[in-house]
This record gives structure tokens, C-alpha cells and sequence, in this order.
């Protein structure tokens, strides 16, 4: 099922590849990339859809590439070889390992997660609002599969979960959490019409973040960078914790406190023995 | 004391600056770049010395300048004024804030922390072995000051702490939290005669970080993004915990589990009332 081999930086697919790492590109195909054997292995392991796979055998970094690549081809995917030169010019990391895939992107809604809400008493979701770097969104993603979260929900996205920085950052959790993008207004009321609290992280919270019980229906908000969550989730938050802050800075990176507030409601479940 | 006026890409200091991004010059010179005007103000505050500070006004983002820069010349360093064209090339930020400082790294020992060893029952380190990443090690000093730990040891360093990208990522927290670089050997043998003990983090440890002692005198030990810590580091520790993973990934970003363990031993020396 290997069907072409492409050894030109001029081949139109060389620049399809190039163009997707930019957003609009991106929104208008509703393609993206996933680079690396392990972000692809996580991909395909997930069910995810592949359009087309690019390999370059001469980048392998270990054995089990060609088991991949035969799985992959298997299910009818387009597997294309490229020549060194090529697969350099295409991928966006600094050691290519010689595997990257267009594949679709899929579109979740939050009532997608009404049916799981139903079976689950103690639903666990993350809110972030628009967060700016690749970097912590990925991480985000990556905190939130450790935990087990029910889904992740990207509000007001500034960056799209299919930047590729997102999905590298992800070490491919992006495919294996439940993952939706949607407008703050209506993921407030959804939240509010399926019972989950809203928990929002403040200096000027009166309680630690692990002295607030966190065991029942949640939905952990955090937001920019810059600036923190919006006036409005702040509002609308039925719990707010502070992190200590013993030292001389203000704040923690968002993907450093997410963390830490992912762990804590674990630590509560598993303790109430749930 | 403003006393020169930069306009010239090929004067000297501009060089001198630039050639302070690479370790080679760091390492020859003993100075480092300090940017911005957040990191120069918690280095200042923390009474680190500064030997050349450049200053662009036009790039000012806010009002304070003036006060810090006065603060700063009033100490005798030399306040050098740069034209934009000259502080764009100089900064290694996106959107530099008009301010950057030169400074004498300090060089500090282990042996210096044994005077506040003796003064404290509950010491507290965090040993980084081997970070690569920048952005881990300024992100693991910025939680190292965030819960007040007695010290950061990096050891057998990959990234020097005064990487530019170590003072940016540590947002100056590098200029309160007590650093050391150390060996290794040097490091196990300096924690054991201080009776201090070490906690590694390893899937295969039986009890999860939340469900072991931390209260006691300790040190975090965490390793490369890679590898995690060294066989070495893992066969000296007395303590082995895991961090729970219930999802497809195997481990998080090793800034993240160093957090995760540090508000751990925060939460539990709080619950002590320590």
C-alpha cells in the first residue's frame, strides 16, 4: 500500500504539509498534522481517522516504525515514502523521526459529554479559557489524561487543541481526552444545566485549594496567561481556592496550577475511596 | 549617572551582550544578561549586585522605570541609554520592556547551606539532575519559590541556571530561591551527612506521593525529560513514591511532577502545623 514516493520540495503535498501548521489553513481543511511515532501510535490506538502518512525510514529511531506503518496502511490510509531532504523540509521538529500524518480534525460538542454526565456521578472537567501558548495547552492536555479527567473544555480559543505545538506538547493525549472547543457563554450554562460546579483559583480566595472538598461534580476553570480567568467565570464560580504562595512572585505558570488542582481533586477521590 | 549613549550595532557592549547568550561566554566571563523589568527588580531586591544596566525608554511599558533606574544608579552601576534600534538587537525577548542588566553570576556551595540547615528541623531541597530544558529549570525554581523551599541543587547541569531562558522562565524567582550547582557525588554525599533524605519518584513505586511521610527533613530529587533520574539517584533514595497516571501517558513534564511534590510536602507540613 505504499503508493508514492516523493523526493521534490516543489510536490504540492510538501506544501499542504507546510501551510498546516498555520491556523487558517488548518480551519479551512479541518486537516492537521501529527508528527512522531508516539503521537501517531497514541492517534491510531484511539480510533483516530488517518488521511495520509508520510515516512522517511532513513529517520527511524527505533524497530517498531514498519508494525506501525503496516496498521496504518492496513485501514486503508495513504502511506507515502519521502526522501531525507523532504521529510526535513516537512517536519517541525528539530530530530524528525521520520513519521507524520495528516489526519482530520473531529468536532465535539458539549452535548456530546451529556450522556457520559448521566453515567457518572462526579463528572471532572477542565475549563481553559483562553489560554495563548501551545506549550500549556499541550501540557494541560497531557496533566488531564494523568488525572482522568471526563473531558477538557477550550473556551474562547486563542490557540486551536490541533496547533502542532499543542499536539507535541500532548505527547498525543490530545487524542485519548475528550476534547471540546466552545463559546464562555455556553459552556457557563451547560455546566450549570448538567450540576457541575464551576471552581475558580484566586489569591484572594480565603481557603487553600486542599482544604475546599472537591469530590462532587466539577469543572476546574483557569485562564490567560496575562491576566488569569475572565471577570465573568470569576463570577460565576461556586468555589474559589487559592494556591499558597509563600515566596516572591505572584502566580504560578496556568499549566503548573491546573496541575496542581487536577492532583488535589484526585486525591480527594481516591480518599473518599470513589 | 546616566553616562553613555548606545546608537552604534558595532560598539563593543553590544557585542559583549549578545555573546552573553552562549554558556562559552557565561562560563569565561562569570556575568550573565538579566531582561526585563520584573527580573530586575526581584534581583535588585534580593540585593544582587548588577554591573552595566541598558535602558531604552521608548520601550517602556509602564511608569515605574524611572524609580527602579534611579534605584539602581544611586548603588553605582553604570546606566547605559540605548536607541531602540540598538536594544532590539540586544534583547532576547519578543517584546522587550527597555531594560537589561549585566551581572556577576554568585557562585555558592553546599556547604553554604549548612549554617541554615542547623537553624531549621524541617529542611527542605529540591535536587534537578541534568535538566536540558530552559524552561523546566526556570519553571522548577519559580515553584521552588512559590512553596519556600531551603534550596535548588542542580546538579551535573545540562543548562547553566543563568541561561537567559532560566532567568526568564524562573520570572527572577533565580534571585531568591537559594541555588547551588553541585556534582552528583558531592551532592549524595553533602544530603547524607546532613541527614537529610531523598525522595525519587518512580512508576514502580508502591504508594502514591499523596500517601507517604514528607513532613521530615528531604530533598526532591527529579531527573532528565528523557530518562528521568539517574540509576544512581533511584538506588540512593529513601523514599519512593509514584505520581498516580490513569491515563494513556506514561509520565508528565518533570516540571510538573517537581510541583506536584512540592505543594504535597507544603500540604502535609500545614496539616502538621509545621
Amino acid at each position: 500500500m505504499i503508493e508514492k514516493h516523493l523526493t521534490s520540495l516543489q510536490n504540492p503535498l510538501v506544501k499542504q504539509v507546510i501551510h498546516l501548521r498555520d491556523r487558517h489553513e488548518r480551519d479551512k481543511t479541518g486537516l492537521f498534522l501529527i508528527e512522531g511515532y508516539r503521537e501517531i501510535l497514541r492517534a491510531v490506538d484511539a480510533g483516530w481517522k488517518l488521511e495520509q502518512l508520510l515516512v522517511c525510514s532513513e529517520l527511524f529511531l527505533g524497530s517498531n516504525e514498519p508494525t506501525l506503518i503496516q496498521r496504518i496502511a492496513s485501514r486503508g490510509t495513504q502511506v507515502i515514502t519521502a526522501s531525507e531532504k523532504v521529510f526535513q523540509k516537512i517536519s517541525y521538529r528539530d530530530r524528525p523521526d521520520g513519521l507524520l500524518a495528516i489526519a482530520p480534525q473531529r468536532t465535539t460538542k458539549l452535548s456530546d459529554f451529556n450522556l457520559q454526565n448521566r453515567a457518572n456521578k462526579h463528572p471532572f472537567y477542565v475549563v481553559a479559557e483562553a489560554i495563548e501558548k501551545p506549550g500549556n495547552l499541550g501540557t494541560i492536555l497531557r496533566s488531564s489524561d494523568a488525572v482522568g479527567v471526563s473531558g477538557l473544555i477550550v473556551c474562547d480559543r486563542c490557540t486551536d487543541i490541533y496547533n502542532p505545538n499543542v499536539v507535541r506538547a500532548s505527547v498525543g493525549t490530545l487524542f485519548t481526552v475528550p476534547t471540546v472547543e466552545a463559546q464562555g457563554e455556553e459552556t457557563l450554562r451547560w455546566l450549570k444545566e448538567q450540576g457541575i460546579a464551576i471552581l475558580a483559583a484566586t489569591p484572594s480566595a480565603t481557603h487553600a485549594f486542599t482544604q475546599v472538598d472537591l469530590v462532587g461534580p466539577l469543572a476546574i476553570a483557569v485562564g490567560t496567561e496575562q491576566l488569569g480567568l475572565s471577570e465573568r467565570w470569576m463570577k460565576e464560580a461556586d468555589l474559589q481556592v487559592r494556591i499558597p504562595m509563600n515566596g516572591v512572585a505572584d502566580s504560578l505558570n496556568v499549566a503548573m496550577a491546573t496541575t496542581l488542582l487536577l492532583y488535589e481533586v484526585l486525591r480527594q477521590r481516591q480518599q473518599a475511596q470513589l
